[in-house]
């Protein structure tokens, strides 16, 4: 029950309307007993400066960011954790001591939702497609879980030169390499592969029938196939892979541990989520989703 | 369930971590299906600005403003309600176009909650304690009741003054006049009136063998006597009073009227509170009290 001592928290994007923190985190709320509140609160580009300034009058409790405010939130900071300031982005804050605490968690959101699989990335060749935000979180992680060969595919040239650079200078993956989604090396980067990551909106609702790979004859059992979009929960990319007999993720895992390690941060506590509830949070989720 | 559609709301003000609004809130929205969340926020003075532009930057639904916002915020806010300027004091803000408009329910909430009282004050004698907003708002409610002849009864002459000046001026009340709580003239003026009001905090918890007068004696059957403090429910005043025969009420439902008077203003709908829902929420108040 919701009284004058309940905390709030909140996420601040836009758009916002179909965002799954609300849910996940009043979930959490309630089953580690944090008398809070987590709502979804649109905030325009142009307005995030005064938003993040009241959030601090107000005493909110914690923030996440997520589009367009992740890189943009930097600025306003007075400190940001290490791995935020290497990945250029934020999505959690905490207010302490009226200074403004940057932090990201999506990176450790994907190396717990791979915790199954890690034996598969050390010395490994991963292709990926998409050069934003999450791709960025992502190749951190990569780089931790001692992939040693990434093969970048992005549309834009320059994005994905930025990260390619980004990849060598400053997280030491051996071999980096970008190519357009219609190179003719893309085929043979895709069979040697072990591991396809989806980090990309292709595919995503409402338009399901697309996918970042459309050969998808190129893949095979000895994939794992890892897909950041969990709305659908499978998409294109996912049903054809699992098709085929690869092992598949989708972005639900992901997005739940991102959470959890934000609420650990406001927090301070080291929660633990067991089965039970992983399957009940999963299921509130998916039936939020169409 | 919260999700990422809940519109927030929510109460400023220091200290705010006993407020009642909340509670009574989101019991509001429950019952008229309000998808929303009401918090209570605790905003510090000099961070009273910043509050609001932040607010206004997050897009939140609606604000309600306590100790000791209620005056200061006029002078942040685009529009006021007449009844807001005139009394000078606003305790609900609604957002429109970039524009903050000022309103205030308090005077609203003490009419409703005499309802069943309105015969006794057409031409009255009333004797009101206090000097202070809540004083200021009751004296404004008082005036549209019709009462003829009211005594303030402060202990600092310049506030009584004031008030006693704006209700000459203001309100249109016949017969203004200000006694100190130990002037001679009290006891008669009490014996005389038809209608006792506290406005002060005398009586409340923890201090509750305070009472705003203490010659109890001068108290009859004849008397309405009104108790704006609803902690504890029963004050030392509205005890001695009920004991001796007056009608009494205390400050409860002026509580719960101004509350669903501001959410008839963020919600542009006229809610109905019925008479099983008035107890439930009564019920659910009284359990947080002392």
């Amino acid at each position: 029950m919701i009284n004058s001592r309940s905390r709030l928290f909140a996420v601040f994007g836009d758009p916002i309307s179909h965002s799954l923190s609300p849910l996940l985190q009043n979930y959490f709320f309630s089953k580690f007993n944090v008398n809070g509140v987590y709502v979804a609160l649109r905030v325009r580009p142009q307005r995030l400066r005064e938003a993040v300034a009241g959030a601090m009058a107000m005493n909110f409790a914690g923030i996440n960011l997520t589009t367009p405010h992740k890189q943009e939130i930097l600025s306003l900071c007075h400190h940001q954790s290490p791995e935020a300031r290497l990945i250029g982005a934020a999505n959690t804050l905490v207010f302490k001591d009226d200074k403004i605490h940057a932090f990201t968690t999506d990176a450790a959101g994907f190396l717990v939702s791979v915790r199954t699989h890690l034996a598969r990335f050390s010395g490994s060749h991963v292709v990926l497609w998409g050069a934003g935000g999450a791709a960025r979180s992502i190749c951190f992680a990569l780089s931790r879980l001692g992939v040693e060969k990434l093969t970048l595919v992005n549309r834009t040239a320059l994005r994905g030169e930025e990260l390619a650079a980004f990849c060598r200078e400053h997280l030491a993956i051996k071999t980096v390499a970008l190519l357009s989604p219609d190179h003719p090396e893309l085929a043979e980067s895709v069979t040697r592969a072990g591991i396809l990551i989806n980090a990309t909106t292709m595919g995503m609702h409402p338009v399901t029938d697309a996918a970042p790979l459309m050969r998808f004859d190129l893949i095979g059992k000895h994939h794992f196939v890892y897909d950041l979009i969990y709305n659908p929960r499978l998409t294109r990319f996912l049903f054809e892979a699992e098709k085929r007999g690869a092992a598949i993720q989708n972005g639900l895992d992901m997005l739940i541990h991102q959470g959890l390690a934000a609420l650990q941060i406001w927090m301070y506590t080291d929660y633990a989520l067991d089965d039970r509830m992983y399957h009940e949070i999963v299921a509130k989720l998916s039936a939020e989703l169409i």
